[in-house]
């Protein structure tokens, strides 16, 4: 994984250049957002899946990079004052406290249209077909019934401070994060032109494993030092934040995160020792530690 | 136009659905920024354009619409307390008045994903090339070197204070609000699989209506009421912003209007009659009180 970091990282700065003239603020902003840290779950998830069906490299990167710069921009808009006002993100501080609030709303918005901007360019992919087929997924995946509806039901459960029930918080998470993770684990099948019953194992591996991120994810934000986590940590229990953590407790969480990880794993049984990695990724996402 | 724009609240109306629920809340956010109101000139350029090489008046629609969701995206964003900080649009409350501002800046971010969305549908167009093109012009237009872009240079020549050149904010203008209206005159072209040099003379039609269009947006801020306007007007000269009006002053400012609406519509002299629509556009533009 830290080996396609830096090919993603490569790939980033090719798409987010350093131009010369007053409009650098905003690419550097960009930058600063995208560039640089991060587990590139994401990233690592389209490449993964590309390489499952011979796809070329940099065709991979560009989609790797896009669905990165779509996850990036949806950390700095969720780190707004006006959202969950976060000062430190990946160990460094949130866009805009290293720079201010105006740029950090136009480097999300620009960063959104970049990542399509990427996917659609024809050298991502020589087939225009399979180029509107990513757009679409992404956009499914970044609008109202995907992310940002996620994001919304998230903004509303914490105003209303009573408990969600799990099945809500399931929906909320599916929305927020699991979106997402589906559709970067689909990528490299869409880009691979898979058959779609392949096409829709990737998808329901990423469903599963998204899940199962996202309780480690809440597992860490309830255990973990700001220091191990490179962001604040303990804030969803400060927030009254709604997490299966918080409803069945750390023990039954765990246990049901490794129960989503095995699924996930099972769905790619029909590629064999080929996904191995892809399979001990699922492991990873439960055992780590940031 | 207020047939289209009747046609294109229509669009709309299917694309950002009511759906039931608690995230109901973002849908009803992102109709109030983009259903009702507005001149919806950059949805009647599409439809315009479209209509020149014989396209299906459901394609030509879906565009449209998907242009006037960004540019109300854009509109949310940029009326955000820490942009523009403005409370009436289209003489409505503003998103971030009407709900709240976590709401405001989810409902732009929901639209922009929305507007590829729906140009990445099939339903869009049957062939996939066009589609993929589409995204690829719509996201240009929209990024860091468009309109972001041009946001960006309007925040700093505020905090700036100090004047900028003609050229500048000519170049300004282009990128906040021109390369939009480029794309949405050439979008029609694009989808009518005309020939590039036709292709080309629609988008040099719309970059010079756009430039056109937005000394008279300045016009209008300088001389109009905000009852006419349906916005709050006077604002530039109170936030020192850089506009050709404030520059050239009001008679010069709209000579050059009248200069580029006429080298506007001089692009679509190879029409002949058919563009006579498209020619009164220009005029209107220059002439408009709202």
């Amino acid at each position: 994984m830290a080996e396609a970091a830096a090919e993603i990282d490569a790939a980033l700065d090719v798409l987010i250049p350093r131009p010369e003239g007053p409009e650098s603020r905003l690419f550097e902003a960009m930058r600063h957002a995208a560039i640089g840290g991060g587990k590139r779950l994401r990233g690592f998830l389209v490449l993964e899946g590309a390489r499952q069906f011979g796809v070329g490299r940099d065709s991979a990167l560009r989609a790797a990079a896009a669905v990165e710069m779509l996850h990036a921009y949806s950390l700095v808009h969720d780190d707004l004052p006006c959202m969950d006002d976060d000062d430190l993100r990946r160990g460094k501080p949130t866009v805009h406290k290293a720079f201010d609030e105006a740029t950090a709303v136009l480097a999300g918005d620009a960063l959104q249209a970049n990542a399509f901007y990427a996917l659609a360019e024809p050298e991502t992919h020589a087939d225009p077909a399979v180029r509107a087929e990513l757009c679409r997924g992404l956009a499914r995946a970044a609008g109202p019934r995907g992310m940002c509806g996620g994001q919304m039901l998230d903004m509303l459960a914490g105003e209303a401070g009573g408990p969600l029930e799990e099945a809500e918080i399931g929906r909320l998470q599916l929305l927020k994060t699991g979106k997402l993770i589906e559709f970067a684990a689909e990528a490299g099948a869409i880009l691979g032109k898979a058959p779609p019953q392949l096409r829709h194992a990737f998808a329901a591996y990423g469903r599963d494993l998204g899940a199962a991120f996202q309780i480690a994810d809440d597992l860490l934000d309830a255990t973990a030092s700001a220091e191990e986590a490179g962001k604040r940590t303990g804030k969803d229990a400060e927030a009254g934040k709604a997490t299966l953590v918080g409803l069945l407790g750390i023990p039954r969480a765990r246990l049901h995160a490794e129960r989503l990880a095995a699924q996930a794993a099972a769905h790619l049984d029909a590629l064999g020792g080929r996904a191995d990695l892809l399979r001990a990724l699922a492991d990873y996402a439960i055992a780590r530690r940031s």
